[in-house]
């Protein structure tokens, strides 16, 4: 059963009616809204479609849950899957799911497939990794729509009792909350580094010399800054590992939760070591672009002009030389060794290594 | 049962047995035979074999479906599964397995199987994506198809009823379908842009000045021509949902289907994407090249060359300086916004955002 | 019911009570352990726990197995499912499961769970790619504990009867196996061509005209050695395809196996073509840094300079142009198209691909 006749109560009538489910809707006015669903669907009045049927998606607002309580006779007993999302993250006190049991505490309750789009729902989940979050205080309820949920092609997570609902209702919402931290260190680290580099490279020759370097802002000094960023990001990945063995070994016990600060810490170091390795590649893409710029010709020409005219034939410097060959080489190599680092971070290749290669390769 | 002694009868038939699954193998000859399959499978005569057994795969080719018509009797009642593949789309009127189902109207038949191949049967689907698309009219056949596949270590997946067969065979023979409308695109694009390139830097000032400039064609021309497709392909990602928008606020429903035109368009904004990424990242390899090539030496040698003997020693332009540091920085970041683009395109990472994150990164 | 109490038998207990099911811990001292199990677990003596459940556990060291026999008699008929792990591989004559089947002839042994981490049975697997192995000489005993490792949100994959258990312990042990060969062959051949090109480049004008070129060793013999390596490694991926052909030709049949030394070669050739790629990659580079390079910088200028002072003017050399854009062209080509292998060989992409599609890129 189906209670509602929004976009994802048509949606879910879909793909249950694919799947090979009988299909009631229960509509406030099921003539009009007839014409919305498919036709093997059959659409009728709330308290007929409910009665009809022993599984209910309530695809309807939390603000209409009230509205339901009519159907409260008819309801008990049954079980209602509660589909619904808010529009911010804890919004409300309780969770969608626990206000919809506390209306119909003789109905047993389960929270699922809000995490799943209406789109994916009619598109059928052939990509096969969408998974449905689930959790109920009833283990045979959550059973239950655990098989729905296989049957209809995608892959049910059983994530506990119902005090996980809040949980799940946040997962639609969130906005990339592991990258925010790195993020803004990332920033903050990049706004320190390039305003000293700002200074030493173009300020203080202007104000000491007079030279206008200014030039150098767009592409120069953005290019000794990001290699410092890079290097202060992947030291901070491997810092906390220390810390936290230390802290083992201190306190001579694996079972003591870290501090809260390095717990967190502990958990952003996929990201942080992401972002050192987007710096260190912007880095080798700034340097590769160096040769081209307009600025390294004149400067180029000026000094062979200079040399021509002076008559000065030998200006090779072995050290020079041997400096910049071996800092290129380098470069090189630990940009390749980045680069795998990047690759096995990708979850379908760091999900075929096991610990013992994932450990090795860092 | 498994009917047929080919490569993939063969390998269907080791898969089965090591699934833990009792397998008999009806062949027209199974002395013959007995030796291709693995010991704890028994091979006997095909009528034999179709009375042990309530499943039977049909792992043999459609022209020779008529051969099994003397077994019409034993079969009623059973479930066939087709596991047949054609060698052209849509070569037949009907699908294998309704032309199955036709020939056998007293049996279930039920399609699947036929989108794997024989060596992941024998290899095993340890890799956990691999897929078995399956459809029938009948539900109970069907789920009981589906449970076998999941013994099997496959990932079963309900396609609806028979209607969806001709859909399913044709999958194998399917070659890259969304791509071929984006690459002709893009080689369109590219051709009309290389020719008004190709006319303006090298034939004008052939004909115009005599000026030999046929060196270009290779690096330069190239390199011009790919940002210009690179920016048509990018809008060409981003129209069609502002058309679609205005058809939406134009007829006041979300419920219309869009024109076929700007359906297919929106299906494949994907590859588009994908194509001008790629133009775009030649283009910044192109450009990496410029400083490396004989010609771009020579001319600033010859630049030099001229200005110490005519003794002109200042020849810094600051407004070309500033031109191309801006716009090689510029250039930098566009290629670094457009690779996370692309990196968030790749299925593994496109699974494991949710809507709001996806379309934050857009 | 689980058996231990160390880190494993905890987190087993932990994902096991958060699944739904009813956990009974056996400890030979339930007080003192009882605090690091979740308050949902029983935790009680092992002969008790035994007593009260069907489906057993054994977290314990293949080491203290033999403490277990007295419990002997309240195992019998149960199933026990042994996810111990060796620290070598091949460390035993016979696997752990087959030992602990040895010592409770009257029980039922699962081998599964061994390659889950303690880690992710407590994180829960939500990334939904995690895989159980599991293997049993009894159907019905493994089809109980594939759907507990179901029910936890892992997938099971039935790996055969227990004969595989050896080959499932040995899993969590590998350490890369299929990239050593690979590995060696491409460091083998990066050794010749850089001996090879160091003698050519550098060693024999210092011999024969006692030029200093020793600053050319890290960037520029480097350079010209990796695409030797490239070369030879891309050969050697197309090669066995070839010779496997020939042997099925010359034999007359598809089901003769090939030789080892061409069977381990096929299987290898994934790793030769990425590691090809990986050499053709440095190889671009090193090339985009040529210019880059204080040394090429000096030899610029000199010619300049020697150019000026003799007053010669036109040293534009046609061919030189033309063989450096042509070559710059089709390297950048090769390596684009090369990527695009890479690409599809990622499996989040491969797993996408049908055979037909697969085979074209090739």
């Amino acid at each position: 059963g189906v209670l509602g006749s929004g976009d994802f109560a048509r949606s879910l009538a879909i793909r249950l009616v694919c799947s090979g489910f009988k299909v009631v809707v229960g509509s406030r006015n099921p003539k009009r809204k007839a014409g919305l669903f498919p036709s093997a669907a059959e659409v009728t009045f709330q308290a007929e479609a409910v009665k009809k049927t022993d599984v209910i998606f309530v695809a309807v607002f939390r603000e209409h849950y009230s509205t339901l309580c009519d159907l409260a006779d008819v309801l008990a007993g049954k079980i209602l899957v509660d589909v619904s999302n808010n529009t911010e993250i804890n919004h409300h006190k309780e969770s969608n799911a626990e206000y919809l049991a506390s209306l119909f505490p003789a109905c047993t309750v389960v929270k699922g497939f809000n995490v799943v789009s209406a789109w994916t729902l009619q598109s059928g989940a052939r990509d096969g990794n969408k998974q449905v979050l689930i959790c109920s205080n009833n283990q045979e309820a959550k059973r239950t729509v655990a098989e729905i949920a296989q049957v209809m092609g995608f892959t049910p997570v059983d994530m506990g009792c119902m005090s996980s609902a809040c949980e799940i209702e946040n997962i639609p919402l969130r906005l990339l909350p592991a990258w925010k931290i790195p993020i803004f260190l990332a920033l903050g680290l990049f706004l320190c580094f390039f305003t000293y580099n700002l200074v030493r490279q173009v300020i203080h020759p202007y104000i000491r010399e007079q030279k206008n370097k200014f030039y150098k802002i767009p592409v120069e000094v953005v290019n000794t800054t990001l290699p410092c960023v890079a290097y202060v990001m992947l030291s901070l990945v491997y810092l906390p590992g220390v810390l936290a063995a230390c802290s083992q070994l201190y306190y001579g016990t694996k079972y003591r939760r870290f501090p809260d600060w390095l717990d967190q810490w502990l958990q952003h170091r996929k990201q942080i070591g992401l972002l050192s390795f987007f710096c260190a590649a912007l880095h080798a893409v700034y340097s590769l672009c160096l040769p081209m710029r307009r600025s390294h010709r004149y400067q180029l020409i000026e000094t062979a002009v200079k040399q021509a005219v002076e008559k000065k034939m030998n200006i090779w410097v072995e050290e020079e030389v041997w400096r910049m060959e071996i800092y290129i080489s380098v470069g090189i190599i630990a940009l390749g060794l980045l680069s795998l680092l990047a690759i096995t971070s990708l979850p379908s290749i760091a999900n075929s290594l096991n610990w013992r290669e994932f450990s090795f390769i860092q």
